[in-house]
């Protein structure tokens, strides 16, 4: 039974419109405030996207997405799971960040997450670019290789941009492999397309024994053999979730950096995150809502839907450790 | 053979964006009009939103809908129907409303629809939030309840919101059960989704007989076999259909007040409305286009061409009642 | 006194988004109606941009501007002045065009402009392009050479564009002054500015007579002083005014082809126009709305507003004339 | 002194797109909090627009300006007030509302405002439509009369609409003065302009002895005879301000429901409202924020930034009347 | 092996977005330029929308579309084709146009490609509207008769508009057949969807031998079936390929004059162009793009992918031809 | 006599929406073309934007800008001056730039401006944020301090940002003055405004001898007077010229980071950068477009209209050197 404190507010008794705008309508909780011991799962935004290499904005994308999960609901009508009901759930507020200073902003999220872990709080975080992964596993998966289920149109396992330039939203999780924060073979990465500039930079995933699932692939298994192998490749030990918007096909998510057509639609998005019910999740992040793109909001719309269905299979995947 | 009076003015002698905007380039004729007597159909606005919880700005359908409505053609490729040609159709214009009073609202719009249900005019209407179908029942169901074909994101069967407030554009089917205009045993729903704030609201409305065929079973049977069971729960007595634009996926209908991902394309939603053929239509309409959440007008633009698909098989079913 | 079949639709009964969209919520009246023996003053769309040298869009201006122009009130809180206690006015729908032959469409203008003229009937037009302004006076002056006053950021007294071209919509002017429809000594042009490709083409018009106030000098001369010399110039025979909405300075005006910043405020622009009251006006245009390039509609509410204010003074003055 | 608790998180430690958005990135008070005892001053969301006749959506601006607030700094440059520095200020929140019931909200609202009130915390309130100033003028205003500044494209001393309906955002003064809340000769209103319906309802505001300044007196005067004007109306007793959005030119607050064109510059905005400093202001708020009528967020940033002038004047106020 | 001196500059040295924007980065090089003997292939802007019915905008389209396609990469993930590894590619810039004479266009068009033909170049082109591939195929096909896949939403076979315009951009293909530069019986159109003014028009491509599979038929067959159907239809003799945007559903290509509901996916077009690998490929163009209907871009960065999914078909299909 | 390579395209020749955009429809010219020892005034792209505090986006600034400059024309109506015809003037293209690294950025444009500067030409560049004026200052006035006209919301003089940054769009100014390439006596900031965070900040730069006038003094002076002062502050020697146009009222250039309500308008702007004439101007920027913050394209035409003006200013200063 979860602590009454941690209820969203519902729309039937103060329209989604209204108040202050938290993830999901949770409460806010600081990492120094007393209730901070009994939250079990944390939602955090990461509000940088100083790993861009091309149109930026993500650090937008918090906010944004905080305001668009007003909309959210508790009881998901397809697997019938209720996050708030499993689980005490909590806004932590963002993460500090330094938009002139690459590495003080990973060090700094690094260290808001490893407080958070010392809590034993699970984290759900939006960004920013995909380079804000990084600093997260840097602090959640320090103590042995984890798994992953990553959705995206680009592997973001590339080398270096611009020279001799490493920390990218194009080379995240060639970090974390070569970091020991990942273990290659019990990552899937879901939706790659797209041109590619070389051979050889897409081929070092794979070499290091990444599952790579591209968007035809995807199309000739269908969904329910693509949630099967990412069962198989994943397996039961811990696994980090990790959602790029640029997975879906830009029409359903234009505000994002590197678009890239022919995408996934958000039910087959939905369909393959409930498919992650039974893993062993320990966290999460949605990345690259970026607001200027699209200056509706649909994406971060979309993006909070999402986010919601991340935050059940999760807190399904914490009741179910806890027995 | 229709009356030329009631022919829309042809794109390639005016261009579709010239002149006044009528619903579909048709005459515009007001109930006391000597014209009315020959209307078959009448095309009419609700332009009222008074009805909205969340998002407002359907009061602004009406309007927007007939501006995309000139991009109207006459022959439907697929079925062949010209619904011009089988009716004398007509823009009845918009009925009365009090953007301050819901309750006076309702009335004006009931009064106006008992003075065209008594011409003998079937009416297709433009919303205007969800609880204008409410009113428009009122009038042209007050002989006894009809069935329903209710394509929609929501079932719209809530009991009250914000404390007793009973009329809200997510009750009026409730309330139109209660009050005899519906009969839930001809009632399906189809294209239902979304996370919900409690079961027990869900529930009531498949206890009354509602045939309700969620997002999930949709994708699970398929556009066809969605069009047969449609037929075996409506049959052969009079019948409604009422559009909610939400049934589509945001995507293809961002301008409205209450979005949920995962919906119907419009491709799905104009092969299932051509499926309709062969109803007893008595009436229609599509609502919750709010155009101030889509500049573009790209909803209105998608409404309109649902509303041209609706008229088709309006028309055809009045065609073949009158043998 | 006014017929009260010529009244618009008062916003404290009906809401303003409501209803069919007409010129200022007047009624529409068909040449071939026999209200139309009644009308004093005929507001038209001229629904074409075929003039158009660089972006086009104002083919969609009639309608844009009719729907915004469903905001206006009656009485003119400045002047006094209630165009519709005035005069019997109403919409006359729009011009047959051709979109793809320039020449085709300038005698279908002019064609129905006779019409209107026969009638009596003083036009007040909604263009279109700046080029519509000939076809209109092509009908409207036949009879000898008119006054004009002229607001725009461009003299349109080019020769020829693209080589041989003579009608685009910089040109419309120098035509006129050719085909004797427009005194250029009775012809004053207000708010020129914007660099230019050569020195030549720009002195021709002063040459012809045309007194030239560019911003530069309506600054330093001032509102009032503008109105004086306005009327010194015009004097007191028949005058036509047009107004390009690129007179205003882009942030009123973002919505039109080829706007120049630096230009009039709005406020400027009122009391310009309020400034024409007692010149003989014989007719009037509100040109260059390019809805495509303000998806928001404000330039749309910017021309109707001052569209309103050119009907009060063209009102004003027929009454005057006919005591 | 103030308390550190509500010092606002400044944007050279913490970027200010970051974090949970609260009024000026100041703490969310609850009224059930221990430090609402401390509080000076509320900022107040009242996210409802159930009185607008026209274009709704001003329910969303409390949260639009709270998303542009966060761009504000401490120190008025002009007049070198930092209101942090002055008094304690605290976001406190939404009222509760119901979005389709009128005469419910109004309700609401008064009750939250009551509790304020006995509180001694000085409410400025962020709408919501123009009809929110009367519930909080009923809470504030129950011991007596008293004067305002009233900054408006309307008088909003309109009777009543759509036949009967007495509570509109055109109505709320004359209803405030109907209750004795309002003492009419010391209210004075700036920027009254734009069409009218009729003159007789523009005429009994100042029968009742409002001091109206229309545009054309305000820009024949000038700022620092209209500041003069202000203080001689509204004299030394207690006294509200409210500023419409509209008031200014649509250029500078184009997300509004009612816009006019040619009104005030944000300049002279500023201006008028640093020159209310030594009246003795009881509370204040600022409407008519409609996000869905500029995506672009300008508008809201626009209202944040008046906001913060009206928090100087108001902190200065306080400050004064504590000695 | 290509000449370096047509590389496309790469992302990760200089950034995307960086740079003069010209076609998929690719070096500009002038019909009198030296280097013009070395190109293969040609891309071209025609920045012209003269033929437009309806809503115009897509001279601004080749503008666009560069500055989308700077997002290019290299190697086609799906089919390994690297289009500038096989030809060597230039933009050779814009057509010379007259907006406000049609026929003259026309001939400079042609001009043009007549030139461009001399040198050997194969031109695959960016519209502008879809009268534009007729002067292209005056220039292109003028020995013989050509093939055609032809995607679109319309046949564009219509006889005349507005009384007897012959030229606009719904008549191209009827002229490029009764000119003797399309084999009707070698052409094939995809994707042909929408209501119809008369059923006269639309039998006429069918009646010449065009094979026509329209959206009902696509969905029946399957895209596998359906490029079977394209390479029996189209054979080994030389063809043109020309896709309007409006073949898509609107949700992907909002920024269109003619949308049609229930268009294809991008996924869908992808793989359809994909499938012409193998046809005799001598030009191809991408047309209707129209910039001010879609101001976020989205639809040329479509467009500009779509444009390298031809070019890739057509670098493979000149790499064949040469051995 | 200018060479004819290097005037612009014309657009009564062909369209200005047509063609590759390039800086004013000038020639490109890469340093290691021959060309380049013709040309007098380069202007130059700085697509960067990694010292932005807080919106990003400034890096798209040059290519929208050199789309909008293709507006241009070649004669200042007000002050004759043609500046092509003054000097040999090209687009240079945009510098190098390391979107994830600061320090490796401000090293490449600096050593860009080295080479320009080594070939004689006085740069004209568009940023960018206003960081990317260190840079170039380091590589033009490495020879002795120079003057400056800054027109700015903000002085842009703080120390450091986020901890110890030293480098951000916040500081350029400081390090400018402390690295010896500034002469503060020789200053002059124009319509600086807005809160502050401190007043230790503030008085930096007016202790080191800057002359600031801000935005209440600049009005309280008028534009001739401004004028006199900024002559009076730089003198003869030589002086570089930064335009942020956040200088701007943000509706007039909403597309920029920082916007500060009452700014300048573009007359007010055009004037004082007319004023400028006479001053020893050895190069110039404009900054701080931010498209992402403006889709609609018109703060990127508003810089490109202030960009010519500079031209004209600074072509007329190297003609006066020249003799």
């Amino acid at each position: 039974m979860t602590d009454s404190r941690f209820s969203p507010v519902t729309g039937t008794v103060l329209p989604r419109y209204a108040g202050i705008a938290t993830f999901m309508r949770l409460p806010y909780v600081a990492l120094n405030d007393a209730d901070i011991e009994a939250v079990d799962i944390g939602l955090v935004g990461i509000p940088w996207d100083g790993g861009t290499t091309n149109r930026p904005g993500a650090r937008h994308g918090p906010r944004q997405v905080r305001d668009a999960s007003t909309m959210t609901r508790n009881i998901n009508r397809a697997s019938g799971i209720n996050p708030f009901a499993c689980c005490n759930c909590a806004d932590l507020g963002d993460t500090p960040v330094n938009p002139v200073d690459l590495l003080d902003t990973l060090a700094r999220v690094t260290a808001m997450y490893e407080a958070i872990h010392q809590h034993g709080i699970v984290p759900l975080s939006v960004g920013g670019d995909h380079l804000v992964s990084l600093p997260v596993l840097r602090a959640i998966a320090k103590d042995g290789p984890v798994g992953m289920v990553h959705f995206d149109a680009h592997t973001d396992t590339w080398d270096r941009y611009f020279g001799d330039s490493l920390y990218t939203h194009g080379t995240p999780f060639r970090r974390a492999i070569e970091e020991g924060l990942l273990d290659p073979k019990r990552v899937v990465q879901i939706g790659i397309r797209g041109a590619q500039y070389n051979d050889a930079e897409n081929d070092w995933g794979e070499r290091q024994g990444i599952r790579v699932i591209d968007i035809d692939e995807f199309h000739a298994l269908g969904v329910p053999a693509v949630i099967s192998e990412i069962h198989r490749v994943v397996g039961d030990a811990p696994a980090y979730v990790t959602f790029d918007v640029d997975a879906l096909d830009p029409v359903y998510a234009p505000g994002t950096g590197t678009p890239e057509i022919g995408g996934l639609t958000t039910w087959e998005a939905q369909n393959l995150i409930r498919g992650l019910r039974g893993l062993n999740l320990i966290g999460g992040d949605l990345v690259e809502v970026s607001p200027p793109f699209d200056p509706s909001g649909n994406t971060a719309f979309v993006g909070a839907t999402l986010l919601y269905e991340l935050l059940c299979v999760i807190a399904d995947s914490l009741r179910s450790r806890r027995g």
